[in-house]
């Protein structure tokens, strides 16, 4: 279930502490989060697909390979990316100091890093930070974390699931607002839990929950360069079912997704596409996809507007999906039918009422199948333009 | 050419008449245009791919089939799509009307139409219009013909290319603001041509050219439900040059491109990516699009930004290209490379202040290869969302 921001503090998972802190990367704001496991933690990470992934990400892929580590480095304000070797070097110096302060090999820290393109970070700044780092890490505000590793986020974002009926947890942070369309995970999320588990266990119960959650996630259409959840495991609470463990994993991904969504640039509304009656789970994804896609389909969703040709429109523009044929999809709003049907101008206005909401689902049945898939996205407005056409300058 | 909107009159080639007139589709606009060729016109046409293609496409397609036209109806201000049966129906009257009144056969009418979807032609009064439809056909302006297919466009766009030294021209009319990443064509374009030019001709020409062209172009990634081109030959100046044919409609079309795209709705500029030193012409292509469609990109243009950092996360999204290689990229903001350089806050400057024109060229050589591919769109602005959160209602 989500946490609201802001209430009820969210303490991480048992085994875990976290150091929250500014190292003038940008401003005066926290931008440097470290999580910290007490003794080797299960390891697992999904990462962007991007041709131009940063250093942060290549050296996490690395670290991680062998299914354990002890903390996590994720710096805001700054992504590091395209920086050529320089960039490289640079994070492995972050990796090699984070280590060294906490008593830690390099190969157990990983790092992941979000905000600008194409600049360095301030290193000498940085490392000054990471060198005087307050040992022992004992920080245990979720919260906190969530709030330092925003970029231009407009809330934290935290969510947290009971394995089973307990005592082991999963508590996850996540950031994110725009160039969100996932491709393996989101922007940043971290997962924590307290369970007993194996690396495999771990690894393949992030692949199942990824794919429904932050993988079926999009803003702008826009992949990151530097997607990156991790999910890591002390084992405090003791073993836990791998089922039920998957179900916590999803209860608290499918919560940081919406989170993420309704955070959307410039976003006023969460919008949620099912299509269902699929010939096959692709198909669904990415009929779904086209529409949460369409900028036509969120600007309406965004004006409150009844307007299902432009749903018509992007299932159409499908057109590999010959099997799809107009006569047998039926579009809703919500629980109400608007095609096909004859709706007069009042049944219009009641649609038009319900899609003032601060959630809109749209609902499509393709009648090619039995599948079925939901992504989760969000209106266009006006300040998506505003924030986006004037950020690094 | 380009042909600068209300200047100079164009004139439609020999052997090509038209009616522009208004039936009260909407309001008081004109919304009934009919393209008449005095004697069989040689034909060729390519439309939508969408699964919601509407019953003007489906007629048009199979009108089109024997290579010879009459007359050519474009209807706007309503798209007479997603209407069931009763659309189909509605389609086949008005054909029906204006092949009884021109004295030719239903078969040899092709009908375009665009404007809001899921609404039935008002059905009496287009009937009342087409049956008093003043015979013979005699107008011979392209402009008004243009100004009468516009739904939400600014300009009536026309263009007008001399085939090889003459005397045979090629004249174009094209619609389209929104909606607008053609499949297989624009939104609505019409070519037409008094060259003599058999229908196999003709119609590997339109094909061959409008791959480089339409099919190049996109506002909004939102694939229409309507689009048509056609081109229309009356042979009225004689035999030409297959490939001087060629030439002058790649040239009409290249200028009809440009002018919807600077036309793209809330657009105040014209966004032209090239991709050049890729693998192949479909790699350079689906890089070059993922570029032109990034409304994170489209952004920094409209803000006059110069953020290649979101050129490189677009070239980075085409994830399974997995032979581009960040360090073998070069970006380039007009003539000026931006990545891999350093650059100072002057030169970043000088690059933002080129980025105020009217026109913006992104380029980016990949490295991979040799191909190169030409796409063009619009920067994203807040009076895209405007103009699109509220149209039907």
């Amino acid at each position: 279930m989500a946490v609201p921001p802001d209430r009820d503090p969210v303490l991480l998972p048992a085994g875990f502490t976290c150091h929250v802190g500014n190292a003038g990367i940008k401003d005066g704001s926290d931008d440097v989060v470290i999580l910290f496991a007490d003794r080797p933690a299960t390891a697992a990470g999904m990462f962007t697909r991007s041709r131009f992934a940063g250093p942060s990400v290549d050296i996490s892929r690395a670290h991680v390979a062998d299914g354990s580590a002890r903390a996590m480095v994720v710096i805001s304000k700054n992504a590091n990316v395209a920086n050529g070797p320089v960039g490289t070097a640079d994070a492995h110096t972050v990796v090699e100091r984070v280590a060294a302060r906490l008593g830690v090999q390099p190969s157990d820290v990983l790092l992941a890093s979000t905000g600008v393109i194409g600049r360095r970070y301030p290193m000498e700044r940085l490392v000054a930070h990471l060198d005087a780092l307050p040992v022992p890490i004992t920080g245990r505000d979720a919260v906190a974390a969530a709030r330092g590793i925003m970029t231009t986020d407009t809330v934290p974002k935290t969510a947290r699931a009971v394995v089973g009926t307990g005592p082991a947890t999963v508590v996850g942070i996540a950031k994110g607002v725009g160039m969100i369309e996932p491709d393996m995970a989101t922007m940043i999320a971290v997962l924590l839990t307290d369970a007993a588990v194996d690396a495999a266990a771990l690894d393949g119960a992030l692949r199942q929950v990824v794919g429904g959650t932050f993988n079926a996630l999009s803003i702008d259409t826009d992949t990151s360069t530097s997607d990156t959840v991790v999910a890591l495991a002390s084992g405090a609470a003791g073993p836990v079912a791998t089922g039920e463990l998957r179900a916590a994993l999803e209860d608290v991904c499918r919560s940081l997704t919406r989170l993420i969504a309704r955070d959307g640039e410039g976003a006023t509304k969460l919008l949620e596409v099912v299509v269902d009656r699929a010939r096959s789970e692709s198909q669904a994804k990415r009929v779904a996809k086209a529409i949460v896609n369409s900028p036509l389909v969120k600007t309406a969703v965004h004006g409150a507007d009844p307007n299902w040709g432009r749903v018509a429109m992007a299932v159409g523009k499908c057109s590999d999906d010959t099997d799809i044929d107009q006569e047998r999809v039926v579009i809703r709003f919500g629980d109400r039918q608007v095609y096909p049907a004859q709706l007069g101008a009042e049944d219009l206005a009641d649609v038009a009422r319900s899609m003032k909401a601060d959630e809109v689902r749209v609902h499509v049945s393709l009648g090619t199948g039995a599948a079925a898939f939901t992504v989760y996205g969000c209106d266009l407005s006006a300040g998506y333009v505003r924030i986006n056409a004037d950020y690094t300058t």
